[in-house]
């Protein structure tokens, strides 16, 4: 596909979450539609979505029937099964490639590809055994972070190890998963880069936001960032060498450790990304809008910012908050429509314009 | 319904074109869901609402089941049938009200409104029969437009007099149907204020914009516009004098002349109005955002404005600009995924942040 994706053209989408939901928002502003694709029932994108497929990924007539009806697919989280990607690859373009998909399903396949940049990351090691787990704290050192290579996000599938005395209790917690050790990192500050590359090679990146996480969480994205310039070039430039290494096509979040050292990579993320919500509120066009007009085929947006915006997530009963929210000035809010509140849960998040 | 619409609660809205797709959008920013009722097949609006019901307005059992599935109902069209309004606002609330909508469907009752209220219009008179004309000719004088009193839009339904010898020819446009003759207004320029009232009586308006039409369609908005400070403020107060009189729910469109002798009002529309895109990417929340939340019982937004915006409204063949608009930098797109490019029909429309 070279050609930009005409009026009335519809983009696939797997999994139908918030991120679904707002690309799918984000597609109707350019005259498209989307399909979303999506095991559980009543998904947050199905209500913004032209079609629904509710069906499972291993269920190969429905990802068929699913392809059908679409121009190109993407997807809204990377732990998509390689069985279901090679069902729809064979039918039509997939955006993000398979590459990027398999190099951040993997932390190990991540880390070796980002050093293989010369890119800095935290000290690693692969472990799948006790007896590796005891030779990776040799090397690595303690304290460090036990993680599962594949399926971990908002800090679940992870370990500390304060001390080797934390080795044993890490390593059943791993429950025989294929795992890395990583190192801690001195860092500041942590921030990421949204950065987007198109079907031409063309790389447009928003301003680096500034993250706090709580419980393993992102709490708060802010913009900007405390970042020297040289940082900001840096970080941006950093994140360009990722897609461009990928042939990447899409958006990309891209986060990093703010070290006296310089900047280390810690993970990247082949999808927009919850550290570029602030982007809606900041920007002429989001990373929503600039991902679908990656995938689309559409020249980028340069992806300049017009606010500075600090967005906040909404978290399980931070929803009891949005009568309060809804009456404060300047502020956006942003719900997900979810049934179910739950503790932990994404239900929605708040941009605030500062400035 | 005096509590604000919860999570997952369903909007339905009467009209399926480009004003129900953006609100249905906006909806989804709250985490409310929509069901589109429209006669008409693909609606621009059906792609990112959750329901659709394809069904005339005189399909009482249609009517019946939409209102079965939504909490409340609102419109983007003041044309709606008055049996369709009947059956409906039995069975849930409508916003804005049946008053709005029936001052604002006839021009003379309109005009008369307008006028009780001791707001300034246009010269008026008006004109059932050929006699009728004549004798509104010697009261308005001429140069002067005769207008339909009922479905008029976009400059349909309306025929020009530059001198009484016009007269046989512009009643015979009128085919018959009560008419308006109206006086032209020496104006400088015209603005509009997109104003909004909540369930409690708060009300909130946007900046004035400033309107630029050819051939009867609006082509530009711009704000700021070209007013005093003061003239802003009457414009403002204006259009809140008209929302409170009418207990008015919702957003509003009040289009005005500019005079060396103050405003005059040219008309207003119980809905959210062309005029009123720019707030899309001048605000933090846009026109459909604050009707929904009026609509929905929810606080409004200041409605304060963080850029400067020029609206371009893509009409027919600006379609074949989309290419080139979509490389344009601080421009936001907002295509309606219409089937059909045709002559004079709104197809979407680009935001141009300026300052």
């Amino acid at each position: 596909m070279t050609n930009p994706l005409p009026q009335g053209a519809t983009i696939g989408i797997l999994g139908g979450g918030q991120l679904g939901r707002m690309l799918s928002v984000a597609a109707s502003r350019l005259g498209l539609k989307t399909h979303i694709f999506e095991p559980g029932a009543n998904p947050p994108a199905g209500h913004v979505a032209d079609q629904i497929t509710t069906a499972s990924y291993d269920d190969v007539a429905a990802l068929t029937g699913f392809a059908a009806t679409v121009d190109v697919i993407t997807y809204e989280f990377e732990n998509i099964p390689t069985s279901a990607l090679d069902t729809l690859e064979a039918l039509k373009p997939i955006h993000p490639n398979r590459r990027a998909l398999a190099t951040s399903q993997d932390r190990l396949v991540e880390k070796e590809f980002l050093q293989s940049l010369g890119l800095n990351t935290a000290p690693f090691a692969s472990v799948d055994t006790l007896d590796d787990l005891t030779a990776a704290i040799s090397s690595v050192g303690t304290p460090a972070i036990l993680k599962t290579r594949r399926f971990g996000y908002d800090g679940k599938g992870q370990a500390r190890l304060m001390t080797p005395d934390d080795t044993a209790t890490a390593h059943a917690d791993m429950a025989g998963a294929p795992s890395l050790l990583e190192g801690f990192v001195d860092f500041s500050h942590e921030v990421s880069v949204i950065a987007a590359r198109g079907q031409q090679g063309d790389i447009a990146c928003f301003d680096p936001g500034e993250n706090v996480h709580i419980n393993g969480i992102l709490h708060t994205t802010t913009v900007p960032a405390n970042l020297s310039k040289g940082q900001s070039t840096d970080a941006v430039l950093l994140a360009a060498r990722i897609l461009n290494e990928l042939d990447y096509v899409g958006v990309m979040g891209v986060e990093l450790f703010v070290t006296p050292q310089g900047l280390i990579v810690n993970e990247f993320a082949p999808r927009v990304h919850n550290s570029g919500h602030w982007t809606q509120n900041g920007c002429v066009v989001d990373q929503f809008e600039q991902h679908i007009r990656a995938v689309a085929g559409w020249p980028l947006n340069e992806g300049k910012r017009h606010s500075d915006i600090t967005m906040e997530n909404l978290i399980g009963d931070d929803m009891d908050r949005v009568a309060t929210l809804a009456s404060e000035p300047n502020t956006a809010l942003h719900l997900y429509g979810k049934d179910e509140v739950k503790h932990g849960r994404k239900m929605g998040h708040v941009n605030r314009i500062t400035g």
